[in-house]
């Protein structure tokens, strides 16, 4: 195994992680941080190994590695242990000050694992370092922001091959399998990772006709039946009709960042009020990437956006018809659903180098749903899309 | 959205459960459960809604619905609810006495999910509904055995596909690739529902050569490097070289419920050690399908698996090489990893129906992984094949 953090080249940019962290942890009134979710691993190492990351605010970050993960003989930092309790003898053998505060990652981690944790700092308050970690995680390093650019140049050239995997008589379901081996193809890692437990998917959302009208019990901004009562989500493995829309929103994850990208396509022919609504789509998008510059509320764009579908007079299709997405956006990295969510309640002004996608949609009864999403980032002058491929409804 | 629990022809597979459910809270000496996972709320439902099931010893289950989940109107036993702090009032309103010692979900729900519902429960004891829910689980109705032959039929159908997906000069991944998108298309939702934090796969595991013997952090039976750093498990990218193994350990979801079976191939030609190896898992396989009888304990499969290694000379090799394993088999249902775990210190005694994936698994140095996985019934006369399909080494 291959530690990045190690990497000589890599130093400066894990460097950075850890004091976006600790600005992290001091604003959040904490003396320090064992971590060990997957993504949260990820983060602070380059690489997922089994084990816990113990960040203080003055001392070098501890690497504990829990077999099969081994450390590497004679490297700085890095110790082999056999479960989580041998921490606090470690920490008191070595010098460091038993936490008055301590962070651990409530929402990133079952319950059981926590009150285990709990247990190594007993008689103190415990802090919520998944807080802590999700705003340092927000405002990405341009290392972050050049993965985020790779896979939407990925997930682009995928998307370029939509056209060729279709075939007349196909359902929905058969068209996205065919995406899906093209994605994987292109180097897509085929694994979702996402925040909270109430997001579960495979490759990615294929939806069309009256299925984009049908609610789902996840967080996505769009709903579909699904094939199965045990994932009622996206495709529904009906025929994609004439007349009907088929919207792309699948997996951009190919370097343990992901983009997130949207394209629509139809079928045959498609009726003016989903031309309207499409193109409605593409206008927000045009407005938000001028008016989102660091400083601006970010429900400034979630306002200007519901302006602007009710301006049209497509009010009742946007974000959903007969079920409404409250969110039209949301920050993306490692995770799918990252900081921030661009919603109406949420005032915090952007900042430069935040990473979201932006996906103002709009469902037609019938003939299913339209709309563009792009992941953008936070620029000085607005924002820059990460993932470039024309917007237009394209037939299939 | 069908609620599967409503059909009339259900009725009586979801009482069963219920009973199954009741009987583990009286064990584990419980008043109420209050259940939100989506592995729980399927078991309990036959599909995934957003909310929450209250299940009490002698009153009748209460779905509570959250947005954009909806009760169907006029129907039993079903109520919309905004947020899960609705429920205690509910409850008194309709004479439900306040739990005692309620039960929540401490092995499937995040942290922070369980302090927000633990407040519902104020000054009494919580139990670990996840114990319950798992134990109840663990013994398979006659419905859910055939979801799962049912799977095993459809994964044995895209097993006998491989040797077509293969051509000269692939590499694993590519192969696993073509056969992700023959599972989709015989019905794979491409989902794996798993246990725990520490299983982060795509559809499945195809490892070959040396990758066979890299250590994964996660919890599979087998290891290998993955493609990136950010999944590290599984296929490595190298092209697959004659005289190599190649196994194949491929999602099996095709209706809410799993099966698990590994098949392995190898190209142009094979060692004497790796057929040998071969050849005793299967003999392990059908040692065990004798032995394996209601009342056995675990651990005497365990034992037995390698005892019968040892005997030919092959416990280096066995379930891993330079990492090993510490079970040879585990529980499957709804999830990937139920109980009970076939190890050594599992000495509970086999039961009834349940289903169990059996994998003497053997690595060997250079050469790769050989080794067959089926999928059990456990019943009265020893183990039941739900995963039936040629065990041989087959030539790619």
């Amino acid at each position: 195994m291959i530690y990045p953090f190690l990497l000589p080249d890599m130093k400066a940019e894990f460097d950075l992680r850890l004091s976006k962290v600790r600005e992290a942890m001091a604003s959040g009134d904490c003396d320090a941080l064992l971590i060990s979710s997957t993504t949260n691993i990820f983060y602070l190492s380059g690489c997922v190994f089994r084990g816990y990351v113990l960040i203080t605010p003055d001392r070098d970050p501890v690497w504990f590695m829990v077999a099969p993960s081994v450390a590497p003989e004679n490297t700085t930092g890095l110790f082999n242990i056999h479960k989580p309790e041998m921490i606090p003898a470690w920490m008191e053998e070595h010098g460091y000050p038993a936490p008055q505060r301590p962070g651990l990652e409530f929402d990133d981690l079952l319950y059981s694992d926590i009150e285990r944790l709990k247990s190594l700092f007993p008689g103190v308050e415990i802090k919520n370092a998944s807080k802590m970690m999700r705003q340092a995680r927000m405002i990405k390093t341009e290392y972050e922001v050049d993965k985020i650019r790779e896979d939407g140049m990925h997930q682009a050239r995928a998307y370029s091959q939509v056209t060729h995997c279709f075939e007349p008589g196909m359902t929905d379901l058969e068209l996205q399998i065919e995406v899906e081996r093209v994605l994987r193809l292109e180097g897509c890692l085929g694994y979702l990772r996402a925040a909270g437990s109430r997001m579960e998917l495979n490759l990615g959302s294929v939806i069309s006709g009256d299925n984009a009208d049908v609610a789902s019990p996840y967080d996505f901004a769009m709903g579909g039946a699904g094939v199965d009562p045990s994932l009622p989500v996206g495709a529904d493995g009906k025929t994609i009709k004439p007349g009907s829309t088929v919207m792309l929103d699948m997996n951009g994850g190919f370097n343990g960042y992901q983009s997130d990208m949207t394209r629509t396509w139809y079928l045959e022919s498609v009726s003016p009020l989903a031309v309207k609504a499409h193109e409605c789509s593409r206008a927000i998008l045009r407005e938000l990437e001028k008016i989102a510059l660091p400083g601006t509320p970010i429900s400034t764009l979630y306002n200007r956006a519901v302006e602007m579908a009710e301006a049209e007079g497509l009010r009742e299709y946007f974000m959903g018809h007969r079920n409404k997405a409250k969110f039209i956006g949301h920050g993306i990295g490692i995770e799918l659903n990252e900081q921030p969510v661009v919603m109406e309640r949420n005032h915090q002004p952007l900042q430069k180098n935040m990473t979201i996608a932006l996906e103002p949609k709009f469902v037609i009864p019938h003939i299913g749903a339209v709309g563009v999403e792009n992941t953008y980032r936070v620029g000085d002058d607005g924002l820059e899309n990460l993932t470039v491929f024309p917007e237009e409804l394209q037939e299939l």
